[in-house]
């Protein structure tokens, strides 16, 4: 069974994540990653983006459009077992593309390996929800 | 780093879950899936589905309509840390729902976790690939 602390550090990083993603800064969003060259990314949609290069690519590509974009993260489901831990949420979105409000839900998994006390991105897959 | 001959059962357990995934046998399918209660589905276009009973139950539904499903996998990652597996795979679909031939592309990420020398299936994400 994993610890409280393991969990709580866990939940702090995936807040984190989100908190990256608000930024719309590709560099906050690069510290959240691990350095390894073997992550991989599917956002909305997308087919899978794989090497730390191209997934830093990707989000500087989706950074470029909104000029704001607010996560209320909901129902996390947390996971750890040994040094890996993998999370399961619910992105509520609201952004702003040209003037524009928009709203949408993403359903999130995000895997995360964990090196001495930090917990670092290693995958993350965001599909649209379309049903209930 | 992970030796050979454990990518190489995570490979196959990975096989093991879309040969299940084919045959729409529910028992196929509920073998793949460790016993634990904290597991977790997300279908394409689904919310979280969360629960060993309610994945279960996800999947008779998917198996009710289609009379025939095949999967050609590609472009398999394959990561191991300690006793959990990840696995990110495109699964292009050919199914047969009321006689009529439907194919589509679906993104996979399958997290797996290791007892003793066997690989059960924690996690399971599918989205549709909507764009390359």
């Amino acid at each position: 069974m994993p610890g409280i602390d393991e969990l709580e550090t866990l939940s702090r990083a995936n807040l984190g994540f989100y908190e990256a993603f608000q930024t719309l800064d590709p560099e906050k969003m690069d510290a959240v990653w691990a350095e390894t060259e073997d992550v991989t990314a599917v956002h909305p949609g997308w087919a899978l983006i794989k090497g730390r290069s191209a997934v830093m690519e990707s989000w500087r590509r989706i950074f470029e459009n909104p000029s704001m974009m607010q996560f209320a993260v909901t129902g996390v489901e947390l996971r750890v077992e040994g040094n890996v831990g993998w999370v399961t949420c619910t992105e509520n979105i609201t952004s702003l593309v040209d003037g524009q409000v928009g709203e949408s839900r993403v359903q999130g998994t995000n895997v995360y390996v964990r090196r001495g006390t930090e917990w670092r991105m290693v995958h993350h897959h965001g599909s649209p929800v379309m049903r209930r």
